[in-house]
């Protein structure tokens, strides 16, 4: 195990009704005059909306709202947010939704009090000295954004889609996480954000540090549980406790309690990231393409983990079977339960039309440099070859 | 799984040579005066005392000294500890060692602007509205005070144990955790925590509240590493990776990510609490002899938690076997690893004499009221047996 420092700030509000407390919370905090930053008109369909603007009034607060963030948020987006929040002198960021206004709340928070462009932050051209507060009434688990300090934005000028992690700037104050409110979620978008928590999990797991047998431990227990979960969803998706489980194992695959002590990977979202910045696909839709592809290219280069995963993650039974066998085992057990929940592993399939795969590198190059991920350490032909596999399914 | 809030601000900053960060850590809190509240004179033989005072003195900061805390801490000790830090003017309190200084430092932290009794807030006379920072470098894993928002205190006029629990104010802001300062630990104190940890996820394990499949889940794999592990530093106490799992198993034990959205139980730590209040012996000591019994008076009460425990924590094969059998076999399972590890599960030779069983459930009553516990409530004549089952291993 490797040294580390884990930080994890955010109060978790966590049950039914719990969206009622959001005024009381943001109260505690300190908000004053908040801006309300969300993304699909659900919020505002199921009563969400008014339930917090209610909270909010209660407490005496005043509030803006800024709405409209689409799935991968951009840049413009933001730019259109930190305006308003200045114009309108507000005090505290309140993103409701998932990782998509979660992500551009903390970006616009980057953004309000700094003298240059947000995307500085983004680009590595600037290091953020503060934000304004975030909270989160969180309505789709899936990025884990409501524990963690990273945001993920599109540049759509330049096409770019950049994570950060500013784990002591980021972090949200509070998040407010009932799992009822999940349970109006179209089906697709709960299958994408069961994919994307395991995901934030593999890219911890698959490691080389050694010696990290208690986080590989209440890892693998985690990703179980959320497997199990899952397939309940898929059958009776008002399953409360299924939802509660899936709620907060989202948070727990990603305020990095599963990657202390190890170097993390993350090969799998980069290459994730030029499917979704190219083709606008959900991003759990491209994990669940990009993941087998990479575990396969990996499978022989580097085994170990895969093997174990194969067993203590996929239940594989190892009796009588070669490693190889195990692993090939493993990898199409994940897969089968990506098709239980309706999803594609073919890339083609997901884009819906031959994906350009030279653009792809050439990006993914310009973003992230010669190499990629530590696990397998992956070259720019590498991905060329991880691409090519995720058509082959 | 009911509704929770969870909230775990402290600051872990853990690995080799961290405690060289003491003082950066405490800048970075707004520290200026810091009193260090230690117990034994292993932090000032081993050097850790001036390791951490040349990092204090480095960042330009002041310090006093307070030590000479015993395990089970004593209200004479804070009441000496409250005049000292108002005298001194600190604004900081820096505990060292393990759960005896922290829950020492955090009572100091508590009174020290109190106009008050200190004892106050732990007889449940008043509740506190704030407490001055604490820190903490930890050196003995067990108690899990590092990352909570408990403090037991001991007040030796009244004879009282009493624990108490403010999540909102006593968590520390950093904890400084280097598994390397456990090696020089006496095996006892190193299997005195060992036992101490897991019985902080048992108590919130066994618990009636459905539906908490992923809690359990990830506790279950907490468990198992650390008997694991714990096995291990038998053979080799210098097993820097067994340490560091310990270690952090430790703090996730009793941070509150094992209790998520559940009722918690409690009893075995009351029941042991007499015995350390009476007999001077040490927490875990008293709870390796208290948990087997526990649980074998709640076998056949309440068997469905005790039978997932033998087979998921305890490794037991159930084919063929009885549920009664299943679980006696856990529980013999679970004294053989207490024996393993060098203790005792006979409450006689625990306190080296006999032990006045109705004097501590006179003292347990007057302490906790007519019941404990909520696995299997208990009634003062239930605590009575279970005192009279740890006598007849």
């Amino acid at each position: 195990m490797e040294n580390f420092t884990y930080y994890s700030p955010t109060e978790f509000i966590f049950g039914k009704g719990t969206q009622k407390e959001t005024g009381a919370a943001l109260k505690r905090y300190g908000a004053k005059k908040i801006m309300i930053v969300y993304g699909s008109d659900r919020v505002e369909r199921d009563g969400l909306m008014n339930e917090i603007t209610d909270s909010i009034e209660k407490e005496g607060l005043e509030y803006v709202k800024f709405g409209g963030i689409r799935p991968n948020p951009t840049s413009d987006s933001v730019y259109a947010g930190i305006e308003k929040a200045r114009g309108e002198g507000v005090d505290f960021i309140l993103a409701v939704g998932g990782g998509s206004p979660i992500d551009a709340a903390k970006a616009i928070a980057l953004g309000v009090g700094y003298g240059g462009d947000f995307w500085d932050f983004y680009s590595g051209k600037a290091t953020p000295s503060g934000a304004l507060p975030v909270g989160v009434v969180l309505t789709i688990p899936a990025a884990g954004s409501e524990g963690s300090g990273n945001s993920v934005i599109t540049n759509e000028k330049t096409k770019q889609k950049i994570s950060v992690r500013y784990p002591m700037i980021l972090r949200p104050k509070f998040a407010i996480m009932n799992p009822e409110l999940t349970m109006t979620l179209p089906w697709n978008q709960t299958a994408n954000g069961i994919v994307d928590m395991m995901a934030h999990i593999f890219e911890r797991y698959f490691s080389n540090t050694p010696d990290t047998q208690l986080v590989d431990a209440y890892s693998e227990a985690i990703l179980r549980d959320i497997e199990d979960q899952a397939l309940s969803l898929r059958l009776n998706p008002d399953n409360y406790a299924a939802r509660a489980d899936v709620m907060w194992a989202g948070t727990l695959a990603h305020n990095g309690l599963c990657g202390v002590g190890k170097e993390e990977d993350w090969a799998s979202h980069r290459l994730e990231h030029e499917i979704s910045a190219f083709y606008d696909v959900a991003h759990g839709a491209g994990l669940a393409v990009m993941i087998p592809a990479w575990m396969k290219f990996c499978a022989r280069r580097n085994p170990d983990k895969l093997w174990r995963f194969a067993i203590n993650v996929m239940s594989v039974d190892p009796a009588g079977k070669s490693t190889d066998e195990i692993i090939e085992e493993g990898i199409s057990e994940l897969k089968h339960f990506y098709h239980d929940l309706g999803m594609t592993t073919n890339l083609r399939e997901l884009c819906g039309c031959e994906p350009d795969i030279d653009k792809m590198v050439k990006s993914l190059h310009r973003n992230m440099g010669d190499t990629l991920g530590c696990y397998v350490p992956l070259s720019m032909d590498d991905c060329r070859e991880i691409y090519e596999i995720a058509l082959q399914d």
